[in-house]
């Protein structure tokens, strides 16, 4: 019988685990419950850039080299905007904008983020269960010694993540909810992993999410996390950064420690097969995903090794 | 000292004249008072088809072989949003989408469409007065043999003005308004002009908003219209098959007497030179513009004419 999976996920490096899974498993045993804390409004259009990253990865149509983003997408409506003034420094290609039109239409509609969701993954032959981490809106702000709290798109895309992170607040999130789809695919898991996102920025938000932690560390399953820290540094992104900033040790086992009782289980890479980690179940695998062929490995040697577990 | 002009426009043909006006009158002596009837919804953005032709000509962007539309635009966002199943017969360039997601989050916010068109024109340097013929949404809807009521796009873009038109219909006319921007213009006027629009589906909805054509039939001034039929046919679009479907005759002439009293002058084309119209000043022009210096010569010629009335 085929295991029911769960995945945590935000952006890049959850987003190519999840495509690994969505290669080795049916679609409907398969759901990626996504960060919606980089969620924003922009001319209008309402942007959620790890749903559109999870759904363009499994769809085969992202930028690979980007790793978010439409493959040979153009921007001449951004460079329009900036003809008329507006700051465009948030990359929206052409072809991205017909997701970010649809959502909004549909959204003011007073559609769920999470049907609209999975009517445009579907339009996109995305048939797993891409599952938004809430229906509300979740901001997440980061407060800066440079230049005090900025809206997290302002940190991380116009200053590129430099500015010294001195805390993170989830702006709304008391007042979202798990979604019915959310309880269930938790409920119904036979394995929950945490993909190698950012465990701050990507899958924090999601485990705020009211009730969301205890559900999780309510299922007596494996729960295991991939850690995004590698030899002491992140594969892509803030991470390491972040981690020094808030206090943490960068390291893989520090990501463990960091996820605490959340996990029963943890895998990081071969690189630093030299430290142990405090959790029941640990192994090393490659984690390092470059071609589509090393998502597919990974999710694999997951899966195996978990099923080893006695 | 110059004259203030006001020129009513809809679509291509006013945009032309508009052109020309622009090019021999100060900015600031010039109000295009412009059809809003065309204006619609689509993917959750608010569309102007006539008030962007008139802008992107007037601020020499626009794709010249259409006549409408931004020069050498591309429709990837278009492409994409078909792949997601949805209708793509209304072409939305990329760049153009700047404009409707301008538009859309000002009108969102609750600004005057007149506001927001003053603000789009002038970021692309145009600076004579653009005005919407209300702030309030109205829309031009066609009672058609085949059938029966369409909206004017599906009418005029999807179907090409093929259906048989049996009567037009204002839908929201009662409840819309004069502007302070089009009352100012109106009263302030030395010349009004009526381009060589369609008279029914451009200039008749802007005569239709409360007050407007009781306010110019007002003025004591030159009450110019110049006829968009040459030749017994329409230089572009369904002008001509439209007057045969509602039972006009198809000429310059039937034109003029449509107009009545809301005119007291009326140009028409060279070729027409045989046949008197029924205007307390009428002449004849060359009123076909192909090239830019055809617009200008035609505004001079006809701004020239008007000063030699006595």
């Amino acid at each position: 019988m085929a295991l029911k999976v769960v995945a945590l996920a935000g952006g890049v490096g959850g987003a190519k685990l999840a495509f690994g899974l969505a290669q080795i498993l049916p679609a409907d045993d398969l759901s990626i419950i996504v960060n919606t804390g980089d969620d924003f409004w922009l001319y209008g259009l309402r942007i959620c850039p790890d749903l559109d990253t999870i759904v363009y990865t499994l769809g085969g149509l992202v930028d690979s080299v980007n790793g978010w983003g439409i493959a040979d997408d153009t921007t001449n409506a951004l460079e329009a905007l900036r003809r008329y003034g507006e700051e465009t420094w948030f990359r929206l290609g052409d072809r991205d904008l017909a997701t970010h039109l649809l959502r909004t239409q549909w959204w003011r509609d007073g559609e769920r983020l999470t049907e609209i969701t999975r009517r445009l993954a579907s339009k996109l032959g995305v048939n797993c269960h891409i599952l938004p981490m809430s229906d509300a809106p979740v901001a997440t702000m980061v407060d800066t010694i440079e230049h005090g709290e900025l809206d997290f798109q302002t940190y991380f895309v116009r200053l590129r993540w430099q500015p010294t992170v001195r805390r993170l607040r989830l702006s709304g999130i008391e007042n979202s909810a798990m979604t019915p789809e959310t309880e269930k695919a938790l409920e119904d898991a036979d394995v929950i992993l945490i993909g190698p996102s950012n465990p701050w920025l990507s899958i924090e938000p999601i485990l705020s999410v009211p009730g969301f932690r205890e559900a999780l560390m309510a299922r007596d399953v494996p729960r295991v996390a991939i850690s995004p820290i590698v030899g002491g540094t992140a594969i892509k992104g803030p991470a390491a950064k972040l981690m020094q900033e808030l206090g943490y040790e960068t390291s893989a086992q520090a990501v463990a420690a960091y996820y605490g009782n959340v996990i029963n289980g943890f895998v990081y890479d071969v690189q630093d097969a030299a430290l142990p980690v405090p959790v029941a179940h640990a192994t090393t695998l490659n984690t390092i995903m470059t071609a589509n062929t090393d998502r597919i490995f990974l999710a694999e040697n997951v899966m195996n090794w978990i099923q080893t577990w006695s």
